[in-house]
């Protein structure tokens, strides 16, 4: 799919903008948003932008209209005190990647926290089984509120950093460790960097006995689709969740927000391997 | 001319934005810039916004490194203390249309000056003789300041409104009157809506005799192109400069100012041209 296959973007002064703003931009949600934008005939258009300045921002936001704004590191706590109303998906873990703009009034969510509620929903993943959950970090908060919500009560967060994996897990009631438990049946989460593009790109996230053991493996590092612990899982016969399916699924989530538009599940995927064209090309 | 002959906006993170900000926008200056970014293949996108809080804004285009900030009324003034440097072009008339954002560094001008500066000196217009300027609003004030820049010192400041015109005319040591003079040889202005399409399209903004005795006639009306005053003035042989080319110049030094490239005259009409088209269209 090449970009000549989209309509021409037809700005206008009642085009509605949408943007993104973070310290290190990429174009995927620029490319995702208006991807779908020209698909379904809306007249906005989205752009990302590179920020240190969020109260700024948000004045900005504010002053122009602007309908969404989506918030990435390292933004996403410190906005908090300049929206006006906190949505339970961005209360739960003190986190916001979504603002929308009412006429005025910006409501925070974090799509983050409803993609993985989603895609554990849809997976029927049995939460009365052990878990493990490796990481301490965003998104290691995010999937521990998820499934503290949804009444797991053996969970394991595995970190390599004693303190925040200590932190994250008292919070919820979950056990804590910096060793992996022996290999059981447990349902694996992955939420470190192993595995993703650059450094940890060959590294395992869970070692092939406790892969071989789990019903589901869950992987959220989303450069590469395939990692070498999603690759491993489907080897061994594993119900699979992929750090892409996360990421394109918060867009959406983002998407519907801002425009009250609801894609198809075709579109949403189209969009995301069009977004995701120019980060494999460099 | 139709939308489908550009190329479709290829919007990524890096794409440089420029936006212009008033209480009524319109679609004119979004389709100028916008038509030239795709002819140049400069990776720039331009969007109209309206809005009531100008400091809300320029924190904005501080905080996401907006390049170019077009402004309009009402806050051409209420600007200046938000800038970092005031060119003379705004600082001669104490009003801004133009802000150029380096790395965090605001520089105002005002490009209406600019254009005025620009025309009357390609026009070779004699300023050793005889100039009336009817009106004494912000494009009069433009006009009376590069006239009086110029070396002008035989100009009459026509008003309706005896407070501003005499104001105005004071300013510059010119003569100010509230009816006109008689008819004479006179380089002959119009800075008031006399002709503007709507309720006083069908409106003459000189009489008949001072259009014949006039060497040079000028109209700051940009809508329609071909004003009742320039009809006339054409008709009468005098040399005619229109408010189309004041508008459509103003924004091509908007457009040097914001990408440092410079368009041909051939590419700014087509890009004026364009900007006209949903303007007539409704």
């Amino acid at each position: 799919m090449t970009e000549t296959n989209l309509a021409p973007h037809r700005i206008d002064a009642q085009t509605t903008v949408c943007i993104s703003v973070s310290a290190r931009p990429t174009s995927i949600g620029t490319r995702f948003h208006n991807y779908l934008y020209a698909e379904l005939g809306l007249n906005f258009v989205y752009k990302a932008f590179r920020t240190t300045d969020i109260a700024g921002t948000i004045a900005g936001v504010r002053a122009l209209g602007i309908r969404g704004c989506s918030v990435s590191m390292p933004h996403k706590e410190t906005v908090i005190p300049l929206v006006d109303t906190l949505e339970p998906s961005a209360a739960a873990i003190g986190s916001v990647n979504t603002i929308v703009n009412d006429d005025g009034v910006l409501t925070a969510s974090n799509t983050d926290y409803l993609a993985i509620d989603e895609l554990i929903a849809d997976h029927n993943v049995d939460l009365t089984r052990p878990v493990i959950l490796h990481g301490s970090g965003g998104m290691a908060k995010a999937i521990a509120a998820v499934l503290h919500a949804r009444g797991a009560d053996q969970v394991t967060v595995l970190s390599r950093n004693a303190d925040t994996g200590a932190a994250l897990a008292r919070q919820y009631g979950f056990a804590a460790a910096s060793d992996l438990p022996a290999p059981a049946e447990a349902t694996l989460i992955n939420a470190t960097p192993l595995g993703m593009n650059g450094p940890h790109a060959d590294a395992l996230a869970f070692p092939l006995e406790h892969i071989r053991a789990a019903p589901v493996v869950m992987d959220v590092v989303a450069f590469p689709t395939e990692t070498p612990l999603l690759a491993a899982a489907r080897e061994a016969g594993a119900e699979v969740i992929g750090g892409d399916a996360v990421i394109a699924l918060q867009a959406a989530r983002q998407f519907v927000a801002y425009t009250g538009v609801v894609p198809t599940a075709e579109q949403v995927a189209r969009a995301a391997t069009y977004s995701r064209e120019t980060v494999a090309a460099g």
